[in-house]
């Protein structure tokens, strides 16, 4: 029997198993990888070297013998079955006060159904969202941990210590109880959804109505990346620009399919967002054109029905201004809407979040990281309790210095048929948030007339109903 | 015991239950209610006039052994719990071949539940969406019936005799096994809540840049009802927009409050659309608004925050030609994701749907009876695998004619602050779904830089992955 002497156990040695585990074992704790392929094992092993810090094993039995008490498990497996498939592997072999850590991006009630679950057996469980992809999880990625608070001092210091830091600090803090930490990792993918689709937008604008190459776009990209749209999604946009296709001519991504994929925490975000009752539309049309994206074959059959009208050339000096200007707009939307989700959640579900906590721990090693969660940090430590980032006044100041090029934007895209969705939505979602009348009384009467579902009046309390038809 | 004579029971004397029971007994089938509450028994009694015709009871025993079997008892109550229990309450008096037929608005995959529960004890069940509101459901609604088709036969001549009629045509068809009917009628509910939105936005447009007041666009939608947009929904805008205020002066539209309540079906039909993968944005984007109009007081403040633009007024003539051509695109565009919808989940629950029959039944007698319905039943009978109403020709004509006025308004909105999403998201939907090429390569590039998600080529098959980061 091997001595208990691994800090960290961790299952499922994929990119981002074997990332993780390695940097676990740079920070001097010792870790313990299983996998069942033994390819994987021997990798890992290989890399880390000295298999007093890094060892693994393809025996269920040597991985948890190996672990010191209370064991601490982190599961990097995909979302869905295969979880409960390892929790009830692991179930006969672990003790009371043991930790088992899903980092994987699972839906949140089967975060709360294992957590409740594994509770009446003495096992305490975490959903802890890890962003940062494969680098991040190598380098240092943002953790988003939920589950029982008192546990959480088990691994807090291994956490802390592999998470991104952010001017020292580190991004992973203890968010709530349950499946808070899952669920703030998917309103974080939400929001990545939102900010892709308007980087595309950009991009395609950029290409089309500046007549840009992709070297052109590159240095504007880059520019941007390093004034106040810093963020790791512009930054990657840039550096993909150039990327020559090593199967060509010319660079990959014109070769690349434009059929956008996704695995379900979009998703998941607009559908739970629409449960809670709160509007998220920016994200919500980033997973409508993820699904557009993918008819490419009736999407080519419409085209030649339609045609497509030849947008009109602008200036690339001004078209960069206005560009950066209305991205800065909407990735500030699509922030306050899923922060807004946040919110209701934390009241819905019991994750007593904290905002600005949250936003501080986007700050590094994240996909959504960017300069502006500085400012979201500062504007909900100034007031925790903000319903909407749009009522902070800082705020306030750099949505109204940028809705002007986002009004432009959207006019221009609507006339010259370039979609610009994600930007629209954005826009039309402040134009409506802060109407303080919107004409939806029209609604509350066709509602009442039709279905005698009643209305409220402006001039007086009560539940009012008309008989229409006379 | 009464004797066995009564050929019809309904269940629950509400406004619809009391109003579909009398008109059935209009038709000479007799009819007979339950309800718990003795008022509505006695309120049905007097109102049917002779008991040998209608008749209802608080009873259930006496209610059941006055129908003819196999008895035809449609349940009108709240969807939800209550049908459950009233399905548990009715199994121990009823026989095999009854049929139960919920008229309510139950998530389809509680009608599925109850369908495969109920056929193990041999009792057919139907789920059977009715809509038309209280007037439809006494002079003729559109039904939307799913279940066994062989038990179908059993209620046909009833629901034909009772269902609205288009030149002579039921609104009524059997629409295929298991929860096929209430699925329909949640995608008819999902597209009435983009129409009812479009209608809200045009009114808006209409009041703020045409200046207009209730009395002139009263006028223009009673033009427009006469037209290519006549519909249950424009006829009732035209006719809330005169009804004078009974409690004060002025006309009562403007004294309703505008915070829209939702009951559950619009986003129930946009969350399944995530499920399929199908874009229904003019639908989502419906739900969104109703959830931002509750919003009012955040909406009061953030307008002090920001304040609103003064928009530009126009010619009064060119406003109200431009609005009815994109009001018409934009009905289009909805009705072609709802009907897309409907293709999706034929093919995803086995419902075998005829679209072009669905387009049929909603003629008349429901909500989102339009004009445009005669055009979409043609199409869908042209070509009923038409994979979205945009790829047939003759809609191609409709949509080429009226988008320069969508582009047109659309563009005014973003310039001056007049918040039309279902306008936007209708156009967007439209250029995305027509462009054969998307600028969403750069998010599966994005996508395999971060996450090593891979892409596909234009240029040759094949999964591929680039290492991005050197």
């Amino acid at each position: 029997m091997a001595e208990h002497k691994y800090d960290f156990g961790l299952i499922g040695l994929g990119v981002m198993g074997r990332n993780f585990i390695l940097n676990v074992a740079d920070k001097g704790f010792k870790a313990y990888g299983y996998d069942l392929d033994p390819d994987k094992v021997s990798a890992l092993k290989e890399e880390g070297g000295d298999l007093e810090r890094v060892n693994a094993s393809e025996d269920l039995d040597t991985f948890l013998s190996s672990l010191q008490k209370p064991r601490k498990i982190m599961l990097l497996v995909p979302a869905g079955k295969i979880v409960d498939r390892v929790i009830e592997d692991l179930l006969p072999h672990i003790d009371e006060g043991d930790l088992i850590i899903d980092g994987g991006n699972s839906l949140f009630t089967d975060t709360d159904r294992r957590e409740s679950y594994l509770r009446n057996k003495g096992i305490h469980f975490f959903g802890a969202g890890v962003s940062g992809g494969a680098k991040g999880a190598r380098k240092g990625p943002s953790i988003m941990p939920g589950g029982s608070r008192d546990a959480y001092k088990e691994v807090k210091p291994i956490f802390e210590a592999v998470a991104a830091k952010y001017e020292g600090e580190p991004c992973v803090a203890y968010l709530g109880p349950k499946s808070a930490g899952n669920y703030v990792k998917m309103v974080h993918n939400g929001i990545e959804y939102g900010l892709m689709q308007l980087t595309s937008e950009i991009y395609d604008l950029l290409s089309k109505a500046g007549m840009m190459n992709n070297e052109e776009m590159h240095r504007i990209f880059d520019r941007w990346n390093k004034g106040r749209l810093q963020s790791f999604l512009v930054e990657i946009t840039a550096d993909i620009l150039t990327r020559e296709d090593d199967q060509g001519s010319g660079q990959l991504v014109d070769k690349i399919l434009d059929k956008a994929k996704q695995k379900g925490t979009g998703k998941w975000t607009s559908q739970n967002a629409m449960d809670l009752g709160i509007p998220v539309p920016s994200i919500d049309i980033a997973v409508s054109m993820r699904e557009i994206s993918a008819l490419k074959a009736d999407r080519t059959k419409a085209e030649k029905l339609y045609g497509r009208p030849q947008p009109e050339v602008v200036g690339k000096k001004d078209l960069e201004k206005v560009a950066e200007e209305a991205l800065y707009f909407s990735f500030i939307i699509t922030y306050a809407q899923g922060l807004h989700q946040l919110a209701e959640a934390s009241a819905e579900y019991g994750y007593d979040l904290d905002l600005g906590t949250i936003a501080k721990i986007w700050r590094a090693g994240c996909i959504i990281r960017a300069g502006l969660l500085a400012d979201i940090t500062v504007a909900y430590q100034k007031d925790p309790d903000l319903p909407n980032l749009l009522l902070d006044a800082d705020f306030a100041k750099k949505i109204k210095g940028t809705l002007p090029s986002a009004r432009t934007l959207v006019a221009f895209g609507a006339t010259h048929g370039i979609p610009l969705p994600g930007l629209s939505n954005s826009l039309t979602y402040f134009d409506a948030y802060t109407s303080g009348r919107l004409p939806l009384n029209l609604i509350q009467a066709q509602r009442d007339y039709f279905g005698s579902h009643t209305y409220e009046r402006t001039d007086k309390e009560g539940i009012f109903h008309t008989e229409w038809e006379e």
